[in-house]
């Protein structure tokens, strides 16, 4: 932990949830991964933004089979965990959770929770069951997908729109967009688009996917994107992984992308308009 | 004129202007088209969101060969003037001038003043070159165009992005667009599908225009668009003209335009999101 450690230290861990609040008071928590030591599993939550610090953080924590688990939003964290250290110790989940880390030590929840993971290289392993079955024990539903790179691409299509959209039709939360006629066309619109994409780069995703997303957010909560408060709060705002690697995967094939380049430019714009 | 007549009777026009100011003392303007009376050209310059206000204001102005001349932005204006008083009645023009009226009976030039107009209906005729040679008489440039329906597809090249990105990066001025590199490439790209398609519905346009217009802008002094300005001043904005019609002709013909869907759906929202 970082600016948190001290609070939660002191107060412990806040959970407020529509399913009930939580408070942990004996959180494990270190500053340094050198007080940690090596782990069989290393989970990683920090915003992709800052993945150079990934090659100062993780080092302490390896030993020859210690698996590092991306759970980070987008596309490319894989690939430079496996960069840096070895494609074969590389899981990557998806987290279909809306959370918002309101204050030190304190996380809201407002809906859902469940872990979609799987290998980085190739198809599920042992191990893979094995860690989902530790979250399962936790209580976090958690699935082994077959293909990450599927289910990554799956996560898109919400990601793109909705936090898109949250940030360059004027900072609104998910209710105020599908509430708009004209912004729920353009979601649906730019759905079909990444959907049609993943199928041509060998990753399909089911029929109706974009229909399903749209009927569940509507019954959701209404819900500012993690990228619409990192926006808000000046905060780096993960453009690259959720919206300029997926345009450059398909560019690499010959794809085009002409709604999501239309948002990458126009968030790329406002990200550093924002900051002098 | 409407809200204007008073104070343009007793001060007159001025039109203040890099080229030198001007102002105008004796202006012939009237209240009501009923004190004109029929006339052998009317020029239409009203914003297009108020064109069913057309159906009252032009037939006290007509004889048997009045012409009409639609001076106003986008597409469907020529069709809706045909439709109502006769094609054969019709011209259309292009102006490409950066003016704001920033007060009553106050015009403020900031670049440009060049008409390009033409035919509704087919090729020019000798009335069209009548029509242009006024204009020049009056030291305003006019070109005639072979064909309107060109022209038209060539302003809006300009007008999409440019009246598109005013709007829905922010509201910034031209300057601000192009000084920014991600909107500078969005310029060029939603330029680029504008000429494409514009060449697929038989209107082709030059090789080099996007790269021209760019460069073009680049030399005016900041400008906010016609757009900003009416969308910042709570008026009603050209949506349908500028970005709804251009798209329903492509799709009427099978095409798409990703690109512009993306924006008129952006404006279109902004629009609605802005009057309560």
């Amino acid at each position: 932990m970082r600016s948190d450690l001290d609070h939660v230290k002191a107060h412990g861990l806040q959970i407020l949830s529509p399913e009930g609040n939580a408070h942990i008071t004996e959180v494990h928590c270190h500053h340094s991964p050198a007080d940690i030591g090596p782990c069989d599993l290393v989970i990683i939550a920090l915003k992709s933004t800052s993945n150079s610090a990934l090659l100062d953080l993780i080092p302490p924590l390896l030993k020859p089979n210690t698996m590092l688990l991306t759970l980070q939003n987008g596309l490319g964290n894989e690939e430079f965990l496996a960069e840096n250290f070895g494609g074969h110790r590389v899981l990557g989940g998806l987290c279909f959770v809306c959370i918002n880390r309101i204050s030190p030590g304190v996380i809201q929840h407002i809906a859902q929770g469940q872990i979609s993971m799987g290998e980085f290289n190739g198809l599920p392993q042992s191990r893979t069951r094995a860690v989902a079955a530790e979250f399962r024990q936790c209580g976090v539903p958690c699935e082994v997908a077959e293909s990450l790179a599927e289910a990554r691409w799956r996560k898109l299509v919400w990601n793109i729109p909705f936090n898109g959209l949250s940030i360059s039709a004027g900072c609104i939360d998910t209710e105020t967009i599908l509430r708009s006629a004209p912004l729920e066309s353009l979601v649906f619109a730019l759905m079909k688009e990444i959907i049609e994409t993943a199928g041509k780069l060998g990753h399909p995703l089911p029929k109706g996917l974009a229909e399903d997303m749209i009927a569940r957010t509507k019954t959701m909560a209404r819900y500012k994107t993690s990228s619409l408060i990192d926006f808000i709060e000046g905060r780096e705002v993960e453009v690259e992984p959720i919206w300029g690697e997926p345009l450059r995967r398909a560019a690499a094939q010959g794809l085009e992308m002409p709604k999501l380049e239309v948002f990458y430019q126009l968030i790329s714009h406002a990200v550093k308009a924002r900051t002098p």
